[in-house]
């Protein structure tokens, strides 16, 4: 097992109108202590609080589109990483016009704030890599609804070998030999004797990966871009009984996010963004599970490890 | 008594940082059934859901000033009044560049309203009669903050005579008469006695009214403005022992609250738009009751009739 943490929160799961229990699109990813928000919808920042999440940790806010129920949050959060001292760098990625409206916000507001601000805009043409750090690769990636909107992709990058301990503490290695073996390489120890790197390590675990796919049409090249990914969240606007209305608005249904989880390889699928018009959310999970098992629920406040 | 309802709900009652319990201000104050929305921080959609307040019965919306915490839930509201499917005129109140903020979030969200949206543009020199109808007037009144900020002043135009119904059952009088008589002037009966108005009305209630005064320092001339309001809300950002901190941001203290419900004459002060400092609320009850005892804070839920 890693130590490396991969850690979805769910902060909101309702389409355009909230409810009394459900609020808009906000989720936040945690690889290795990267807090990634991703969307931030109205009542995203009083939703941290209530889950008690690190506000200032996130440096990275991934905003998929400008439809309000996915961005309106936006504001207050910035406001309030101001006033609450934050001097620490900050990146939106996001579609050009979202600096245009928070640029003019800020200026009719008179905020100036504390930390720099940067953007960084996406397009929805192809798959592009926008992020990457030692442990962290983040792609946007192409979603078709009726504004630009893209998804992201989360991924680690390539772990280093675990060293088994065990047969290490009965060999005399030098650390430079040690980071070695980690890398991949053979090494040798401090007699001379050559180490075959098979000899001390274990493989590491696979590269997890997490993509978020919110708002979409359903379309089957967008399988393409998340092969093999790891957690799915797809969006499910309706039940299929309301496939019609899921085409006119550019939406998908749970059957339709299932089929994307089939097409796309993946280990488990999260449903959200439901209608308000649904009260209960149980149809959601059985229309899915028909077609791919391993289907949860986004409900406010719960946790997926990886 | 009347049977005009004046009430007046409290749906936030934080300064800029909302806490795990306080949200950013917005109230909803209902004068015979016209119901107003004074300021609209980030959450009040959700909020108005939680306190089964009636969404599509708001025609009027007053914003106070552009500092996010008084208007971030704007776009959201305005959203999902038109998701709901909203056919009915609605008007804002506000300073002019909160229309230039809304229509460029619209043009890039691509959002069209189903429903006419109207600007009324607040300044802040002097009051002025911004709104009227036949039983309600609303003023605009200049506040003193670090931006353009308008408090506002909502009135009953005079109520008719009550007509005393026991001694009206004695007589005969047509209805053209009785109308005569709840207007003040005096009547004929169907007998062609005259009615001197006094033998047949009671007075009627006195005209009530409310005043929302947020973000504001303390200045004294605010209570010509107000003078003899019923119900009077004004901001408390701080105790008084932070009084330098309070004049530098151009906010009150709960103490200058209660100096200024003193200076108005009002019959009850509400305390409201608490820094997130203050984990609990007595001190402000404690500090302002010295000075002037019916004071109350406002609460989130908490609704105050007249």
């Amino acid at each position: 097992m890693s130590t490396q943490t991969f850690e979805l929160l769910i902060l909101g799961s309702s389409a355009a109108t909230p409810t009394a229990n459900r609020n808009p699109t906000a989720q936040l990813l945690n690889i290795a202590e990267r807090f990634f928000l991703i969307d931030c919808g109205e009542g995203t920042q009083m939703q941290m609080r209530k889950y008690k999440a690190r506000f200032q940790s996130v440096n990275h806010i991934f905003i998929s589109h400008l439809h309000g129920d996915h961005f309106y949050g936006l504001p207050g959060f910035l406001a309030s990483m101001h006033l609450l001292g934050r001097k620490n760098e900050l990146t939106i990625y996001g579609p050009k016009e979202l600096e245009e409206i928070i640029n003019m916000i800020h200026k009719h507001s008179e905020t100036y704030l504390n930390y720099p601000l940067n953007f960084v805009y996406t397009q929805n043409t192809s798959k592009q890599l926008i992020f990457e750090d030692e442990k962290v690769e983040v792609y946007s990636l192409p979603l078709k609804h009726r504004i630009a909107t893209t998804g992201y992709l989360f991924k680690e990058k390539p772990l280093f070998r675990n060293i088994d301990k065990y047969k290490l503490e009965k060999m005399n290695v030098s650390f430079a030999e040690i980071h070695k073996l980690k890398q991949g390489l053979d090494a040798i120890d401090n007699n001379g004797n050559s180490i075959k790197n098979g000899e001390l390590t274990l493989d590491p675990i696979k590269q997890r990966s997490y993509a978020f796919c919110s708002d979409t049409k359903f379309f089957q090249e967008l399988s393409n871009d998340i092969k093999d990914v790891d957690l799915l969240y797809h969006e499910s606007t309706f039940l299929e009984e309301k496939a019609d209305r899921a085409k006119q608005t550019f939406h998908s249904t749970a059957k339709q996010a299932a089929q994307m989880a089939v097409l796309a390889n993946t280990q488990k699928l999260i449903l959200g963004h439901f209608s308000a018009r649904y009260g209960h959310l149980e149809e959601f999970l059985e229309e899915a599970k028909l077609i791919f098992p391993n289907t949860e629920l986004a409900i406010e406040g719960q946790l997926f490890s990886l």
